[in-house]
């Protein structure tokens, strides 16, 4: 394995590192190698790999973001660890380990500020983009989970251990935090939609999920499809859903059935649910493929070789595919044209063309999980 | 004049021009100077112009669309010229002047083909991203207007003197040219929503919006509004809105009545009328507010001194701004924290904080009219 480390190493050719050439940041992107703490830099547009940058710590289960210049990604580690890295210099320019133990994490409206959702201890922590000093500390009373960022300097979270849900205002001095109510019995992931108008979280403790109207006076908690698998019998869960996955599409939330090989289908306006639709495993990531009628749906393991399109209009699976070994994570082409899938078990990223749904290219990476295009930079709640 | 634009231009550091510091493109953009032929170029998170780009023709009404990558913008003047600039090197390094008169155009979702909609002779040129050579030219029975980009290396495009829409496909060795149907007499402009499904067209020489459903098999024209204004006595048009700023938001979409000092809300999904919101003047651009429920809405001249932001909701308006003297365009960070707003006769770019509509900045250009940040990259249909 060491070997071939070195070797991968070794094939990646230090373009950005060239003197002379500009490179533009729209296209780059960054995917997150489990096992290694590293992340390789890709460039959309060449299909290919650009960088690597190692020394990040624990990345088994790590996201990041980015700075509205698509120059910098702030990567949260599973070990607590909080890094800055700099994608046209390919290094580490800040880090510090600000938890023992965290979840992710969010960057404000304006790109001044990164929020970090921690486990051990729980709370929220705040630093300065720039220069990732601590900024603010936001104890809470458990674990932090479902971080997000709100227009304004704001934030979103949600207590594992107690479903309290707070809203933290960053704009003003001191930060003003505001409870919004209880969310119900553990809160296990939560999400905002594109527009930053509802709050979503789903619960493990109890069925149901919980939307809090962030546009409301005063935002509060509505629950909903609160009797979901109540007739069938839960499946022990694989791997927990993740939420950031949740489609918005045609009206609907196209939502991951915890436990279950379903997708469940629910009306925006109404938050009643208008369809389910079987799928081949326990649905991990439901993302919706930009500019189409389109979801894309990957599943836990053992079923995790496969993944699936679904039709937002008919509810039906449209295809199916078998990329590879291990499908942990899909990213989207910020205009749909592309999905790249990490196959982690292959060690590879595959690139698939979405019109014709037929794979056109691939890259060699270290159990790849995560993949993260800078487009992100401009989405309000990524 | 010729001493301000002298000193202008000595003002702007050459900061993208400095060896060894690389730039991030993310967040930088173009302001037309329509008097001038020329563009600035902006940086975002400074607030402040980095450089200028000149001798780009009559750019009296110019668009451009972006590079998936951020470092190129291909910019479409009056003149029928087309520009690619080099943002990074601040220069211009292709240009053509492909007909007599032209009114805009668009980018392939893969980035690999630029169209341009032309007036004399009308149809449709299809360009090479990289070198700007002719790929295809498509005649039509008049001039083109309306042209977008959707997924799958397509685009469609509207003809104003038949009313007859068509929809591009140019994916394979030869395009494929399909005729989609009649929006009705004299479509003025169209534009697609962000999700690519609705092509809708605004219709002059009737009263109506013709919407066309690009996800059915065979997309047909389905009119609407065909009532509006039929009561009231029309105004003269001071000048024909903008549909790329229709704003889409709360299932509605936002749109300028012609002539008249109105908004019209449509429900996206009965194509019914909801609401008519009076306002300060004829509407020319209705733009969403990026995660929130306002849209910013600006004025034909002799009203255009004013801005005025309506909330999606309640059909009301909540704020009326007089930020300067002719106020032709405003562009929206991608996150919605700022909105950059054109002062065309105060030589102005000013920056307001949309959280409490506050001026925080300024920024001086030569009779600017369109403002685009590079995110616009990452967005469908623009």
């Amino acid at each position: 394995m060491k070997h071939l480390v070195a070797l991968c190493a070794l094939l990646i050719p230090p373009v950005l590192a060239e003197a002379g050439e500009p490179i533009a940041t729209g296209d780059l992107g960054l995917v997150v190698e489990r096992a290694s703490g590293s992340v390789l830099i890709i460039d959309r547009s060449d299909h290919g790999a650009v960088g690597r940058v190692e020394g990040l710590g624990d990345l088994s289960h790590a996201s990041l973001t980015y700075s509205p210049d698509e120059r910098f990604a702030y990567v949260f580690g599973r070990d607590g660890g909080l890094s800055k890295v700099d994608m046209l210099q390919q290094e580490a320019v800040a880090r510090t380990v600000q938890a023992g133990n965290s979840i992710g994490g969010a960057i404000s409206d304006d790109g001044k500020l990164v929020a970090v959702s921690n486990y051990e201890p729980g709370g929220v922590k705040v630093f300065d983009a720039d220069t990732l000093n601590l900024v603010a500390d936001i104890p809470a009373a458990g674990k932090t989970i479902g971080l997000v960022d709100i227009p304004g300097r704001r934030f979103v979270w949600t207590v594992w251990d107690t479903g309290e849900v707070f809203l933290g205002d960053f704009s003003g001095e001191a930060p003003v935090i505001t409870a919004l109510g209880n969310a119900g019995a553990n809160p296990f992931d939560a999400v905002v939609t594109d527009d930053a108008h509802t709050y979503l979280v789903g619960l493990f403790g109890e069925k149901g999920v919980t939307a809090f109207d962030l546009w409301a006076e005063k935002p509060g908690p509505r629950k909903f499809l609160t009797d979901y698998g109540k007739t069938g019998e839960d499946m022990p869960v694989y791997k927990m859903p993740h939420l950031q996955g949740w489609a918005f599409t045609e009206g609907q939330y196209a939502l991951p059935a915890v436990g279950r090989h379903e997708l469940l289908w629910v009306d925006r306006e109404s938050l009643k649910q208008v369809a389910a639709t079987p799928v081949h495993g326990q649905p991990v990531f439901v993302i919706a493929q930009p500019a189409s009628p389109f979801v894309w749906v990957n599943f836990a393991t053992p079923l995790n070789d496969t993944v699936q399109v679904v039709d937002s209009r008919s509810h039906e699976v449209v295809a199916t595919l078998t990329p590879g070994k291990a499908i942990l994570h899909m990213e989207f082409a910020p205009r749909g044209a592309e999905v790249w899938i990490s196959s982690r078990d292959d060690n590879k990223v595959l690139i698939y063309d979405t019109r014709r749904r037929e794979k056109v290219a691939e890259i060699d990476a270290q159990a790849p999980s995560g993949i993260f295009f800078t487009a992100r930079a401009h989405q309000p709640g990524l």
